[in-house]
């Protein structure tokens, strides 16, 4: 017998009938002799339609207001869950997020979990209930309602499952696991049957619709076992945990993508104490993420810069840089669209010399040119032209010996959106 | 400075924009220097869509669960109502039942108020702010969200207005206040200033949409003084409280008619102990409430009885009757519809012999007779044929002095639906 924390996002439950089937998936885990707590989002566009309500009255509305509001998606959502499943025979209990004794720092809009008081959740649990708790809210000591911001339902699911010490927190979604690579590519990028923390955090660009990235860090802090698992078949999905088991020859262990590059350069910068710091600050004031950042040498006093933006955020960042040119004395500004990074993440990397090189000579073996590197202890990244990363993506599947099945290919293409 | 409790019900914020003119109207009472605390329902048809989508999931839902899911209506209500009135540059916070303090019985879909902590609700206010608490919605001790079932957000907004010691309590809806008597019927109806609980009470029919009897009668217990107003006017509404003073001369304060009434008879019961209480006691396990009851003389052992219904429970009423009929046996069973209860309303009619009499004349006098009555202390009904009632009504309405305006009359017919 497992405690097992069972986690659906919005769309799983987005109309009345498949919340039907969740129900029905729910009650299959309870038959097993498994206790259930499970955590929802609210239904498939409840919060867009709450947020655009909101807007029609107040286009700044107060953030306490704001998770009043939206917190009621959530508790939608677990009232009518339970009612699936009292329908099909089985006992359920809702919980709002304070009800199970989530307690938030005194933050709106992006509280992080400071406690979990989960005594009605065993409570229910005794009594041969299945739990169903609020995802993606809590409550402040002071008994005010707050919202845990973006990813709030997985972050939930994993502190709740972190809490009552369950045996693993199951995260389900509309994809039956984590890829290699984006099988929608490479035809035979397999499905990860394993995968660690940090793996799955490099990761994030394959698996970013699937699995918030704090959720991750909030599991890997935790030692919670995550699963990630289709909830429309019953495939195995990928179990994210520490300290992945290296598989044989496994080095690499997947290739993530990232079309949304734009590169910026900023040419001829004087050499001051500080511009560096200044420079990126005034970008990070200004909400822009910058990824890559590369410096060329000194040259009679003046460097050239280049680093990496999401492609929505290319103008604001040179209009940021504009702002600045008294205090940051440059040259001028250049910047490239039509850009991809193409990453090969893996823990066994940091023992494996030449892992970098095998994929340089790999893009290049394509004919490609690299235009940025960036590295970490577990990842390589390369800047490249968008157009042959198809290619490229390919040839470094390939390359690092991911082509070849560790296990059955289960699940297909076409599971993935 | 007042301390001031303001009801609206679902109407008055059933769009965005009127939620905007509701903030208006609350911004106003708290220029005047008022301390204010708004009690508001779910928005036009919310709980309706959401009872839909409980249906749709479950026939017979739980009803603790039906309470998770219509408590996130008035949530709703009063977080865009806080954003409204912080659009216009004032301070608000809102409220949900169990944050508001508000402790209900161990009860779901009809629980009542049991206690009420308010001080959260004191601590916001002595901070400057507007207070907003979603009606309808109470917790138990034990942290279960409950409803308070029919009528519930009025009685949210009495019992807060009891123990903060409110000075007075104000039920804004579409109509100016509580008339002599239907308004649409009778030109002259005039718009009563005060009101008696009791009166209240017994004018229900006048004033159901209005108030609902059972905040009347929590007002009652409690001593606090209720105001029925217009959310669209700003017209001086009705006073219900404690002993209405007997303005000269007003011994009827008003004129209720119910168009709703069927009678049935029951004929050659046979009059054996115990009957009448089989008869009634199988229509209350039926849920068919029961009003005027008459019984004539018994003969040869035999006796008639009448009583009235509403008109949707007549063919269940006699359907009960059929299926009793060996533990009380009878002759036959007839019933008429098409009829009308009128009833004169006034506290002073208990110390005014001769009212009952000058009914029953001004009744003949329009050439109607008369079918049933019952009598109370405040209330003399009258059934009689639906076809006459308006030119009744306009008789009494003048037979009872009530044609006089007691003030200057302010609203009229159009204002009222």
């Amino acid at each position: 017998m497992s405690l097992i924390v069972m986690k659906f996002g919005g769309s799983s439950v987005g109309t009345t009938e498949r919340m039907g089937r969740v129900a029905q998936r729910i009650i299959e885990k309870k038959l097993q002799g498994d206790r259930v707590v499970v955590v929802v989002s609210a239904m498939g566009d409840t919060t867009d339609d709450l947020i655009d309500k909101a807007n029609e009255i107040n286009d700044n509305p107060p953030s306490r207001e704001m998770d009043m509001l939206l917190t009621t998606g959530e508790q939608i959502s677990v009232a009518l869950l339970s009612m699936a499943i009292h329908k099909l025979g089985h006992e359920a209990k809702s919980y709002t997020g304070w009800q199970a004794g989530i307690v938030t720092e005194d933050v709106h809009a992006k509280a992080r979990i400071s406690d979990i008081s989960p005594d009605r959740v065993f409570a229910a649990l005794n009594q041969g209930s299945i739990v169903i708790v609020a995802g993606f809210q809590g409550m402040t000591e002071s008994g005010e309602i707050t919202t845990l911001g973006r990813g709030g339902s997985d972050t939930t699911a994993v502190a709740l499952a972190a809490a009552i010490k369950a045996d693993v927190c199951e995260i389900y979604t509309d994809v039956d696991g984590i890829y290699s690579t984006d099988p929608r590519i490479v035809k035979c990028a397999r499905k990860l049957n394993v995968i660690s923390y940090d793996e799955m955090l490099e990761l994030a660009h394959l698996g970013a619709a699937v699995l918030h990235p704090r959720a991750v860090e909030y599991a890997k802090h935790n030692k919670v076992n995550l699963v990630v698992r289709s909830s429309f078949t019953h495939n195995e999905g990928t179990l994210v945990r520490e300290d992945a088991e290296m598989e044989q020859g496994v080095v690499v262990r997947g290739i993530a993508f990232d079309k949304n590059v734009a590169r910026i350069s900023v040419l001829g910068v004087e050499d001051l104490p500080g511009v560096l710091a200044k420079m990126f600050g005034a970008l990070a004031n200004q909400g822009i993420d910058v990824d890559i950042i590369v410096q060329s040498g000194v040259l009679d006093g003046k460097a050239d810069f280049s680093f990496t933006v999401s492609l929505a955020d290319r103008g604001r960042a040179i209009d940021v840089l504009a702002g600045i040119k008294n205090e940051v004395p440059y040259r001028e500004t250049t910047y490239e669209e039509g850009l991809v990074k193409v990453s090969i993440v893996g823990a066994g990397m940091v023992s494996n010399p030449g892992v970098a090189a095998k994929m340089f000579e790999a893009i290049s073996n394509v004919g490609v040119s690299i235009k940025l590197v960036s590295t970490s202890e577990i990842k390589v990244s390369c800047v490249i032209s968008a157009e042959p990363v198809h290619d490229v993506v390919r040839a470094l599947h390939t390359a690092y010996g991911l082509d070849t099945a560790e296990t059955a290919f289960v699940g297909g293409p076409q599971d993935r959106r």
